[in-house]
């Protein structure tokens, strides 16, 4: 099993991902706060790219919760933000969840249009459950960066290597491409203190500015959360849940 | 003064160039050894892109050293590969040499076709000189990885680095990107032993299958070289001759 990692999504090429397992990475704070949504009951999130496919989704489906950002802020008139605190059991369990991101739902796009085999998203909160359900698959391995805006973000890169890590710590024994490796290389540096890693980060002083070091320390709780989240049939659900049936 | 890192060239948006110095890394081992044929008192180095291109340029200059690499081996009918070990004082002193490798040379097209402010080459056994070259002329640097193939390379992202360590150092206090600040976190992994980063990526094993130990051991050497390179007038020379010369 081969593991590479695309540091920025915009640089990926679409037709390497062919056969392949994608897992999505855009720790602050999209793929924290789904899975975060579906740990906490939620349905399914249907992650749209723009506010108008949001709304327009909303009115279709209207039992959902909307939520999603720009510029780190909820748009106006929906429930929520993309802070992964609002996604309470109280608010999501078995309800759709809306959510429009920017980053995130760009490169969840970009592993649909490459074809990727099987395709998942990846938080540090969930990365030993995202890394298990990928190996379960047997395919060779991608993890996407979704950077920020068009630009390589840290954070994105900690989380990579915290995937990395946790497949190799399960004796996978995968070649790792040089990216993968120093995604690793990366979090072996911050791994006793994740929440380091943000600080030193462009985005993650960007949303401490904003006054969102909650979710910062939230983001950086490493595998509390056992969810691993897939796409299927249009929408990222819990692995967990169809897991836990077959059990 | 902003430091950001490209890691690999093909992903650079050209306009991105403008009003920067640009440093092209291509640890092994196209800027290793331009800057040795450099230190050892050749002239020039001019770098192209194809064979012919070599070929055609020997032609007009006759007393030119012709070097350079295809898949790590010297090209038919050159009298030098791309191991700096070849470009000895005794071969290069007071001679051009014409240089055609892959990966460096596009990378160094990039940042011509960029239209960067200044452009030079950096490797770890010029990286203090080029740093110092960079910071005197107190434009934003941009550090553009040459990688192998179009794929990133752990040891351009480990010269960048290095490079990036000297900056700061140096008491420049950069504002660092996120990308130039994990290059900086790998070389910090690193700096003790730098030849295990080369026998941790994957070009570097390549080279010790081919039988460039030795290079791989030289390439590794960090500082040991006081020359900075730069590019003028359609090819590369020494900043060190023009400073001894100011001096």
């Amino acid at each position: 099993m081969y593991i590479d990692v695309v540091f920025l999504q915009q640089n990926v090429a679409p037709a390497s991902l062919q056969g392949r397992t994608v897992l999505v990475v855009d720790v602050l704070r999209a793929t924290s706060t789904i899975a975060t949504a579906l740990n906490e009951g939620a349905l399914a999130v249907y992650p749209t790219a723009s506010l108008d496919d949001a709304r327009k989704l909303a009115t279709e489906l209207p039992q959902a919760l909307l939520g999603g950002e720009r510029g780190g802020i909820a748009p106006e008139g929906f429930a929520a933000g993309n802070s992964p605190l609002e996604y309470t059991r109280e608010r999501v369990d078995g309800r759709p969840v809306i959510l429009t991101t920017t980053n995130g739902t760009q490169a969840l796009h970009q592993a649909i249009v490459g074809q990727a085999q099987e395709i998942g998203t990846a938080a540090l909160i969930n990365a030993r459950a995202a890394a298990r359900w990928a190996l379960s698959l047997g395919h060779d391995l991608t993890i996407l960066c979704a950077g920020t805006e068009g630009v390589f973000s840290l954070e994105d890169a900690l989380g990579a290597g915290c995937v990395v890590a946790r497949c190799v710590e399960a004796g996978a024994r995968p070649n790792l491409t040089d990216a993968a490796f120093v995604t690793k290389v990366l979090w072996e540096r911050y791994e006793k203190a994740p929440a380091t890693g943000f600080i030193d980060s462009e985005h993650g002083r960007r949303l401490l500015d904003l006054g969102f070091s909650a979710d910062l320390t939230y983001c950086a709780g490493v595998d509390t959360v056992a969810t691993a989240v897939m796409w299927r049939g249009g929408k990222l659900v819990s692995v967990q849940a169809k897991r836990s049936e077959n059990e």
